[in-house]
């Protein structure tokens, strides 16, 4: 009966996927076009922040009148989850609009978590944004050490020490500033503190400004395996400053460009092929390519996620790639590939053992493989991950539901995908040991 | 603004709280009466259950015929909550019914979170329920140390080790088998292993049987403050075995007792009146007497549960005492005073505060006194608890909001309360005074 009931459950998750993609994405522009200008004036990418940055500390302790009444949000997604609703803003110099941050704060008190890379770059001006003109806000601040390794019980529970020490109380907000590691740690800290205080979500990483900071998945992970201890925790709020990217390094910013490329793979063809056309815009940090790609992501995952927000079936094409990913990222040892390497060479084996079962084109496979090499993302596993490596991690992924594997594969034209547990196990052994030393 | 905001919070609070009580108890017996025996036939709560339950470990080797097909389930009271309502089956050797457990386990693999204590008394009977008749069902336990100083983080992690090396899947269900700790910590386990899986509760303290297993409320302990770290996360069911009640020291049955005069107090003058003509029963364990207790206090408890699932007000009233309890837990180290010692010794001075801000009549007062006396409860905080150790903590309690710590309070007849940050502080003063040193 159990079984039955397993393998009933996978077929639904499997037509709805199926039907899903592709779908017409709202306002993409046509495939071969860079995105028109945003009506906001884009400061050069590559313009050191530090001056604007510097003026704002200066007027926070004299305070002064904004110096643009003029709201600079080019961009707002709205994620539609009834009464758990929030917006994206998306936007260059958001950072420098306190207003935006400030309606979403509830209570008096703040506590921003955030790690030793970012806070000595946008601490300050976070602080700055919560405060200024609003004295009634107190900011407390956690450090956390910066990496993958460190998402983990012990760093979280660093966040509920500093937040009891503060006395902050129920009315409380926590922000998470930085990249999908704080987010994922901050949100579940905000979700399990008291049993749950308001959060805002400041991402500043490619990675998490286009995937991790939107639609409530919170958690941290455990030895044995990625992001099995968590919650489903909504934000009040998304605020996304493009302006955060300048400082971000290049093998971070590809990172990110792995999970956007999910999206034109899963569901969003025409989106898939504007990459194509961009792909060097993108890695030249473009500030109109960047906006549009970040825009586009997070409409496509406001999408899903408004439709199965507690991942039932349709949420889970998001993970393409996650599987073969989270079990290098397992297998490596946290940290030592970025999520999104680990993602582009899982997205490969995906798109792999989905031609070798031939639900797609050899063109399709192709052109997986060429848009993530283009972004300088490897595309296969590192040669310590074995045949028998891969499958005792993978056996502990969550899409396992009693006993079997679920996958996210590639299925029919360009931008379709299927979550399923009906495949033949051979073609997922070809291309364990096609990519795998034994 | 916030300050104005947090007062109007707190009047809306209150006044919704004076608002509710007293109210018509479903079904209460007339107050001196002593309830009808309930149609099943209650085996004496004073004989061993060690002889059934052996026989029932025979079937299980040998699967038999169940050997009553009638049901054992006296009450069974609903927790409406829309789509995430649940049952309380109430009654003597329900775990010898495994259709009841049964029905309500998800996927084929079930996780027994126990302890020390319990495991010897009760672990083989549930695993005996869970699989009699159900070769599909594996059980895995995990055995806890025993005590509220292990309701932490370190034993939390616990859980999730041995789920993880089970390889337990989102398919999974999570059995809560002991008192509230127990509960309390397999509930918050359940809810953020792999964010969310299917959790049972089988309560056997009357502890949780009365309270803890019912309204979703989980989590665990900080140094610094009780629950400050957890979630609300509903069962799939509550199993009630009053039978489990036969092996539960003085004590622990004292302390139990505790919140069910707490039901009375806040919101049931006919249950409180009715517990004053039938302590002695109560303690004597006499089993109507206890299984009428059990039922009136889940019927009350999830009336205020389905109200105010995530405690926004009206649920704060179950915290009567609470305030002063959980200081009097914190400051004495956890597990020196019980659960329910420390809130007897927290009613009684909620009951002297709310007499000093002339809320209630001194006839009220002192029936709450010596109704704590008589079920041989503490009264009075123990000497380690000074003035400032009760402020310094209280500071921290999760009723704090915006700075202002809110009370539960009686006022008005017998049964009604109100949850407020409007009182004098000089009563609050002269209340941590009278009952300690400086
Ligand atoms: N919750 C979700 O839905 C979801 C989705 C995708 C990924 N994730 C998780 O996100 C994590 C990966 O996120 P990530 O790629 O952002 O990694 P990350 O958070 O480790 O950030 C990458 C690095 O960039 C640094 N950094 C951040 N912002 C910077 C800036 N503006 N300038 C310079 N340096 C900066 C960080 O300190 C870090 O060293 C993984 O743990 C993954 O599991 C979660
Ligand atoms: N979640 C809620 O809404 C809620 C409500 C009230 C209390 N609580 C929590 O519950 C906890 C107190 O619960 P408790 O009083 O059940 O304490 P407990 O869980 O520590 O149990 C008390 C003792 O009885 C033992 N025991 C349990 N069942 C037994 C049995 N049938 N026979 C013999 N011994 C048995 C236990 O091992 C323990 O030693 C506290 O942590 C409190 O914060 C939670
Ligand atoms: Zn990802
Ligand atoms: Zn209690």
């Amino acid at each position: 009966m159990a079984a039955s009931a397993s393998s009933l459950l996978a077929a639904a998750a499997s037509s709805s996927c199926a039907a899903i993609s592709p779908r017409l994405p709202r306002g993409a522009p046509a495939a071969a076009s860079v995105p028109s200008p945003s009506r906001h004036t884009c400061p050069s990418l590559r313009a050191s922040p530090a001056r604007r940055h510097q003026s704002r500390f200066v007027a926070s302790v004299a305070p002064t009148m904004q110096p643009s009444a003029e709201s600079r949000v080019s961009t707002v997604v709205d994620v539609d989850l009834g009464d758990r609703s929030y917006p994206i803003y998306i936007g260059a110099g958001l950072l420098d609009e306190p207003d935006l941050l400030q309606r979403h704060v509830h209570g008096k008190r703040v506590l921003v978590v955030t790690n030793t890379t970012v806070a000595p770059l946008y601490l300050e001006k976070v602080t700055w944004a919560l405060t200024h003109n609003n004295p009634n806000v107190s900011v407390e601040s956690v450090i956390l050490p910066d990496g993958e390794q460190y998402k983990d019980m012990d760093t979280l529970m660093k966040v509920f020490d500093k937040a009891i020490e503060s006395r902050l109380d129920r009315r409380c907000t926590f922000v998470a500033l930085g990249g999908g590691v704080i987010g994922d740690m901050c949100g579940f800290a905000a979700a399990a503190f008291l049993r749950g205080v308001n959060f805002i979500q400041i991402p500043t990483t490619l990675m998490a400004q286009v995937d991790s900071s939107v639609g409530g998945k919170t958690g941290i992970n455990h030895p044995l395996g990625k992001n099995l201890i968590g919650a489903f925790y909504q934000p009040q709020c998304v605020l996304i400053d493009t302006d955060t990217l300048n400082t971000l390094p290049d093998r971070e910013l590809a990172s990110g460009i792995a999970e956007v490329v999910k999206y034109g793979l899963i569901r969003d063809a025409p989106f898939f092929e504007w990459q194509e056309k961009n792909m060097s815009a993108l890695l030249a940090r473009e500030p109109s390519a960047l906006a549009y790609a970040i825009k586009r992501s997070c409409e496509n995952k406001a999408e899903v996620v408004a439709q199965d927000e507690k991942e039932s079936g349709l949420r889970a094409t998001l993970n393409l790639g996650h599987t073969f990913g989270h079990a290098i990222e397992t297998g490596t040892g946290y940290g030592a590939w970025l999520h999104g390497e680990a993602i582009a060479a899982g997205t490969v084996m995906a798109a792999d053992m989905s031609h070798r079962l031939g639900w797609i084109d050899e063109s399709i496979r192709k052109r997986v493989v060429d848009i993530l090499e283009q972004a300088k993302l490897p595309i296969t596993p590192p040669e310590t991950m074995t045949v028998e490596k891969f499958k005792s991690i993978m056996a502990v992924d969550k899409k396992v539901a009693d006993g079997l594997l679920r996958l996210i594969l590639l299925k029919g034209p360009l931008g379709s995908c299927v979550f399923t547990g009906e495949y033949d196990r051979k073609a997922l052994d070809e291309t364990l040991h096609a990519f795998c030393n034994n």
